[in-house]
C-alpha cells in the first residue's frame, strides 16, 4: 500500500498521501483512538530477502539494516500524517517487542496505551526483533495488529490490502464473488484446508487464522482494498461495505 | 556535541563523523558492549523552547513534533555509525519510557539487554515521554544514562560534553584547575551548595547529583570534552586522563 512493490526502497507517494488524507478526515470527524501499523512492502521484504540470499540469515549487521530501512519507511508515513496535522508518533517496533527463548512474544505497551488515551496516533510497523530463540526474527504487521487488538481491547481491526477482500473462489476466475462476511467459527476448517471452498490463499489465510483468538473474543476484522479511494475513510468510519467482514 | 548549538535543527556534521569514527575504532578493538545516548542539542531543546513559549506547554501536536525531530537527530547519528560499519540500532525513547501518575519513571529494557548481548549498539536519546502526572514530560539523556547504568549493571558512564570536566573554580577565571577526580561522598555537600568550592554549575551539578545512586553502587563516571579529538576513543578504551572521574 505505502510502497511501490515493483521498486526496492521506493515509497508510493500518491498512495501514502491518499491514506494520510483519509485518516485525517476520519480523525477530524471524531475517530480519535487509532493505532496504525504498516508492513514492510518493498523496504523490509526486499532487505530481508537480500540478507537471506547473501548471508543465509539475519546477522547483527542485517538486524541494524532491516531496522534502519523500516524506520525510514515509517518516518515517510509519519511525516505525511504530520503534514495533515495529525499527532502521529513513530514507535520503533524493535524497541518494545522481542521473542523469548520459548518462542513467545514479549512486549510492553504502557506508553502506547497512554498515547491512545491522549488521542495521539502511534505508528508501528512490521520489523526485525531480537529473539532469545533464533537470535533475530521477523514480526509481521499482521501479528502486531492482532496482538494489540487483544491487549488494547480494540473493537475493530482494519486490514487495508491491495485486494478487495476474501472471494469464494480464485478472484481471477469468472463468477468469483467477494464475500461480504466470513464467519470463521463455521468456515475455519475450509480455511485451514488448501482445498478450501474459499480462495483464502497464502498471506490471506495466515492473516485470518492468526486472529483466531481475538476474533473468538469478539473483535471484528475488515479486509478491504485500501487502494480504492475512500475505502480507508469508510472503514475507519465503521462502514463494512468496503470489503469482507471477518467474525468468529 | 552532535548538533550546531547556534543553529536550530542543524547537525554538526564534522563532530558527528568524528564521534562515529572514534566509537568505530574502539568497537573494532573489542569494546562491544555499548549503549549510546544523545541529548537534544539544537533539535529537542529548540523545539521544546518554541512550544513552551508559543503554547505554554507540550500538547499533543507538540509531543508529536518533539518526538519527530529527536527521531531525525537520532537517525543522523545512527546513519553515520552504520556508515562506519557499526551495527547501530535506533531506539525511540518515547516507545519504552513513560512517567507514572506518581511521577516515577516506567520502562522496560528487555530488547535493549538482548541487543547488547548480541553486540549491537542501541542508540537512545533525550526525548519527550508520556506522563500520567503531567501529560508529557521531558526525559533527559543524562537521566537515561544513569538509569541504564543501574539497570544494566554498567561499570562506566561516559559523559562527552563540551567542557573539559569539573573545575575547582569558574574555568574562565585564572588559575582554575581541572579536577582529575571528584569524590562525591565527601564533596556532595559542596556540590549541593551553590557556594560550592567547585564550579559545578547548572547542568553539571544536576548531571552529577542525579547519579548518586549508581555512583554509590560503584559505577564510575567520566566527564570529558568530547569535542577534543581522540577523547571519546580514549574514554571508551578506559583511559581516565581525558577529564574528571566522578566516584562515590
Amino acid at each position: 500500500m505505502i510502497t511501490d512493490k515493483e521498486r526496492p526502497l521506493t515509497i508510493d507517494r500518491e498512495s501514502i498521501e491518499a491514506i494520510a488524507q483519509e485518516i485525517s478526515e476520519a480523525y477530524r470527524e471524531g475517530l480519535r483512538k487509532i493505532v496504525l501499523i504498516h508492513g514492510g512492502g518493498s523496504y523490509g521484504h526486499y532487505v530481508v530477502r537480500n540478507l537471506i540470499s547473501s548471508r543465509g540469515e539475519i546477522d547483527e549487521d542485517g538486524f541494524s539494516e532491516v531496522t534502519w530501512w523500516m524506520g525510514e519507511l515509517n518516518r515517510e508515513l509519519v511525516m505525511r500524517l504530520r503534514g495533515r496535522g495529525l499527532p502521529a508518533v513513530s514507535i520503533s517496533t524493535h524497541s518494545i517487542f522481542y521473542e523469548r527463548s520459548d518462542g513467545s512474544l514479549g512486549y510492553h505497551l504502557e506508553p502506547i496505551v497512554m498515547m491512545i488515551e491522549r488521542e495521539l496516533i502511534p505508528v508501528l510497523y512490521g520489523d526485525a526483533i531480537v529473539s532469545g530463540k533464533t537470535r533475530y526474527s521477523i514480526l509481521s504487521g499482521d501479528t502486531i495488529a492482532w496482538r494489540l487488538s487483544l491487549e488494547l481491547g480494540c473493537k475493530r481491526v482494519l486490514f487495508a490490502t491491495n485486494v478487495d477482500g476474501v472471494f469464494d473462489r480464485d478472484p481471477s476466475k469468472p463468477g468469483a464473488r467477494l464475500l461480504k462476511e466470513l464467519r470463521i467459527s463455521s468456515d475455519i476448517v475450509s480455511l485451514d484446508d488448501s482445498s478450501s471452498k474459499y480462495d483464502v490463499t497464502g498471506g490471506m489465510r495466515k492473516k485470518i487464522l492468526e486472529g483466531l483468538e481475538p476474533l473468538r473474543r469478539g473483535v471484528r476484522a475488515l479486509i478491504f482494498n485500501g487502494r480504492k479511494k475512500g475505502n480507508i475513510y469508510r472503514a475507519l468510519k465503521g462502514y463494512e461495505d468496503v470489503g469482507t467482514v471477518v467474525i468468529y
